[in-house]
């Protein structure tokens, strides 16, 4: 069903407007998403959809008019803009013409922290919004079990975030979590084993093992990991750097250590093909 | 020395804005880098520095005051622009009020082609300037001899991009090479050993073996490798999938690999600690 609006002040816009604001998705528990690809992913992973809109920019972009298509035989409403309007209310420079309100998919360390092997992500205060959608994006990638992003993080459902994580945002479970001190010391009472990543470290990166239940804590962009945080993990540890490059982006630190866990884990059920190459 | 500036129509300041665009940057073989922190690498890579132009407001932010100082005393001439007309100059939007004139600084494949354990990378018509930017940094990290970037790809003085390599374009020599495919027969004849990084493959990344001299290939955001440089290629490796995620981001898709290169070549130096941990 299509639902025309014509006026700004109609509720449903306005809402939709609000939540631009980190204050007020907070206060709603709940985020805006926009771009064909991620309704559809919305849409595919049998999320929630409170509120779809919509303009008929939309038909003029490949996939647009098969995905409203698809929206409206499963049922969903769709409230349909002016151009213009719907252009002010974008978050992007081209939008693409579809956005949709969803509710926070909230998640407790209980829903995580069940398997054998748990392999975590500990996201102490990143402040880049697509450093954070391109970890959780990887972390999908990596076969991660849950991200706990700790107090002081920016936020999981600011929009460059979203559009960064390309879909990963609903394939798995981000967990809000208190200060990184607490989140460790929670993991480790699992018996889940907490590596930091920090230029501090003795051993590099490919010398920790992984095979157990295991946390990397990925810190923050300019100030890293707290000195009682480090204190507190179990192994230390730090990527290589071979040149002139004094850090890496956190982003690609994190990728390069949770690669090599799955290295690890993967590697090792194909032994006599992993003996070659680590001997030959 | 200071050098006062207060016309628009000055030629310093007619190059210096003329650079912001590609074919300017081309004709002039010249490009311009902004801020303390690239400036200041610049100065201390020993790169040749054409022009350096600032403004009063540079004095507010921590580590102006000196670098003018220093770069004074090493014998630079310097522009200063009144503030309003500087920030109409600049690339970025919080300016810090120093930006600098360089030239390209080409090199040849011959230049890089020399060691015998050669590591290098071959980026097939990147276009995103902050995924080149990255790359180029995680490669000066993980020693990467030099960097092969194809025709077509997005250019490399690009604003954005220079911020990306937070400095890491000072590092390490960048070819500008033609065509993939001509790349891959120029490193091959060399005995270089060509890995092609495609989802295509049936080898997994830490499945190739990297210790003798290697170049690895990025393909094009969008589409990939071709399917003839691909063909062309001796070994063809893909980076696991072990979630819902699609596919990786370029960077973060490079910089897995070339760690696990680096991986390969210095855990084999303290082989004993490596066998402890691959087999325990």
């Amino acid at each position: 069903m299509i639902i025309d609006i014509s006026s700004q002040e109609n509720p449903v816009v306005k809402h939709a407007k609000q939540l631009s604001k980190r204050k007020f998705r907070e206060q709603h528990k709940e985020y805006l998403i926009e771009g064909i690809r991620i309704v559809r992913d919305a849409m595919e992973n049998n999320q929630t959809i409170k509120t779809i809109l919509f303009c008929d920019d939309l038909y003029h972009t490949a996939g647009g008019e098969d995905l409203v298509r698809c929206l409206a035989e499963k049922g969903f409403k769709l409230y349909r803009l002016p151009d213009k309007m719907y252009k002010e209310l974008s978050g992007t420079q081209n939008p693409q013409g579809i956005m949709a309100v969803l509710p926070f998919e909230e998640y407790y360390p209980e829903d995580v922290l069940m398997k054998d092997k748990g392999f975590y992500l500990i996201l102490d205060r990143i402040q880049d919004p697509g450093n954070m959608g391109t970890i959780i994006r990887t972390a999908d990638a990596a076969g991660v079990d849950g991200v706990f992003v700790t107090k002081g993080s920016v936020d999981i459902y600011n929009g460059k975030t979203i559009r960064a994580t390309m879909g990963s945002i609903f394939h798995l479970p981000i967990v809000h979590t208190g200060s990184t001190s607490e989140t460790i010391a929670m993991l480790k009472k699992k018996g889940v084993k907490v590596f930091a990543a920090s230029p501090k470290a003795e051993k590099y990166h490919y010398e920790g093992n992984y095979v157990g239940p295991c946390a990397i804590i990925i810190g923050n962009e300019a100030n890293g990991i707290l000195w009682e945080d480090i204190e507190a993990s179990d192994v230390l540890i730090k990527i290589p750097m071979m040149g002139k490059a004094e850090s890496l982006n956190a982003s690609i630190a994190a990728s390069i250590v949770m690669y090599e866990v799955v290295r690890q884990r993967y590697q090792r059920s194909i032994s006599s093909e992993n003996f070659k190459i680590i001997t030959q």
